[in-house]
């Protein structure tokens, strides 16, 4: 048995679920990602829709079964859209998910970072430096990429997810997700990931769509990241990123109960 | 023969002189479609410009062979850009294409189906509810998937075609075209089809292209979806969805006359 | 010995640097390019960072290694944040790259590129057709694929490199760099690259990877064109441009000292 105690519902067994009712995933995401996070949603088996106008998105959110939201490429309109999403969802129960890319790139979005997170998102995901920054611990990335270890931004996550009363996981080369007093080490995928763009984002709406599924979002995250995984186990070896890239989401939709099982979720 | 003899152009001749001319299609879509379906529009034979703002998508729309419209991720002004160019476009007598991706999504989203569809497209393209939704009629569906059959919409498209004497095509497992008085079922492309985003959206993309090379649009809508299911019959068997996408884009590139005359193109 | 004695850092001592120090990459480009640009500077061995709204992108252009601006899908907000990027990058000491896509696609479009290029770009880089009409010559294009050969557009680049004091590199079959005194055409490559959407885009950007390396934007701009030419060149040969576009990326990613020193360059 490689996957620990802790979980309610396992990653095969949210697999199953998640798969047997597709759930409607409302993504506000970046300009990037768009593109690859609606084809992974896909073919990992769940039904994605893209839309972020304030006009509409309240409206929307009420009705998806998640609301997940990356700031990537921001502007004042999308925040305006991102906040009457977050009242659409939050007004529905609907969980929703939040992707703080690179929220120390300017003053500005790091204000805009406090600010959603002040709108307690049920799951907070980000890399390790994102997650110890929105801590207040120092890193040294400027930009979408890391720059720290996951290892390095385990205090910080667990002192976030106390203090937000959230789900926090931080992804890399071995992903962290705590509760705060929870807290597992999800083990899998490829150093090439970090070689494609908006890998980080694809994760946060494939969580979100387990977040629809399941009725903890702690359960929720484990399954997205053994999913993810577990296609970045069967891309490994490809001979660069593009190729990676094609490998990996074909393997998000032929992953099995069992090749979900097989990944290691140990206790942190 | 699997062609009816409904088609004034067929779809290899089609292709042919749509090669021979390469037409410059003024494409305004969503954020998610961008990419593919430039590369949909280059790989078939066709040059595409994505521009949108409305300073300059009315006069744009005038020197294009074609517009075409898909609203997936709507804003105000991109709206108002929508309106120049279809200004531009009928000002200039070119025909444009209209796809109200999930415009039952919210009641906003609605309004400005029903206006766009008020200035007279020459083609509306659209899945089985969402062209079962504009016609009035129910529909299961909440996003951009659809939750209905090509054959439950046939009727839609009929009613639809005739009020807004307009070509409509229903696209699915079998594809559905009419203008009101003739209907045809165009038959091939894959399920795997469902699992790829934004493939509606290219696929209104190149019924511009046709309709920008065509006099009749009706033969314009068929020629479109014959290729488009030509190449979904050669990327048919791939083991998942973005090795699939792979294979259908190549294959819009070497389609020939000849495997788009091998489509079954049957009177409805 | 296949390369021109022009240069100070070679293509090949110019990616080894680049790749033991990934600049951090301001890129301000269009929806269609995105993904791609991202995903090819990830695969060369950069750092992209994708934002553009004027709240940050001044602040965020001072800190990265280089600018690059692409105004495909161009909108007012866009120029806004452009403008505000420019003066971070110029008062930082930052080059920045100037992509002028299809300006001549509508009277407003043109404004902007001639008010863009007031400001100083460090490289400009075009096709043929952009290029020329830049300059003042005709053009039988209208959009953003090119009409013209770059044989036809060096008179162009070499008067627009002096009037401009910038290095101005027009691309193509066989690509042409001047600064308006030295002149290289760098040679390498594939047809099928103009069948692949924002191919022009994301070289731009990765031109702006190694102007953030090298002290010598010349030389800079070589470097990223023969980076370029000899992923082109492995991929040459494949079924199809969505095939193509695998290996090519795959290819930046392999590609070695060695290959980037094969690769052509000559005086012209």
């Amino acid at each position: 048995m490689t996957q620990t105690t802790t979980l309610t519902t396992t990653p095969d067994a949210a697999l199953t679920q998640m798969r047997a009712a597709p759930p409607l995933v409302h993504c506000i995401t970046n300009y990037v990602a768009m593109n690859i996070a609606a084809n992974v949603l896909l073919a990992a088996g769940a039904s994605p829709a893209m839309l972020h106008t304030p006009e509409e998105s309240r409206d929307f959110a009420a009705i998806a079964g998640a609301l997940t939201i990356n700031f990537g490429t921001l502007s004042p309109n999308w925040v305006a859209g991102m906040h009457a999403a977050i009242d659409g969802a939050t007004g529905a129960g609907r969980p929703w998910v939040f992707d703080p890319v690179a929220h120390y790139a300017s003053p500005w979005r790091g204000g805009i970072a406090r600010d959603l997170l002040a709108r307690n998102p049920t799951i907070l995901r980000g890399n390790a430096s994102e997650i110890m920054a929105l801590a207040g611990f120092e890193t040294a990335s400027r930009g979408p990429d890391a720059a720290d270890s996951v290892a390095a931004a385990e205090d910080a996550a667990r002192s976030l997810a106390t203090a937000q009363s959230c789900i926090v996981a931080v992804t890399g080369a071995v992903d962290f997700v705590t509760d705060g007093t929870r807290a597992v080490r999800v083990h899998g995928g490829d150093p090439m990931m970090a070689r494609i763009t908006a890998m980080g984002c694809s994760l946060t709406t494939l969580t979100g769509a387990y977040a629809a599924t399941l009725p903890d979002p702690f359960d929720a995250t484990v399954a997205a990241l053994a999913h993810f995984a577990a296609a970045g186990n069967v891309a490994a070896g490809a001979p660069g990123p593009a190729s990676f890239q094609t490998l990996f989401v074909d393997a998000l939709y032929t992953a099995t109960p069992d090749s979900l099982a097989a990944i290691p979720v140990t206790a942190a």
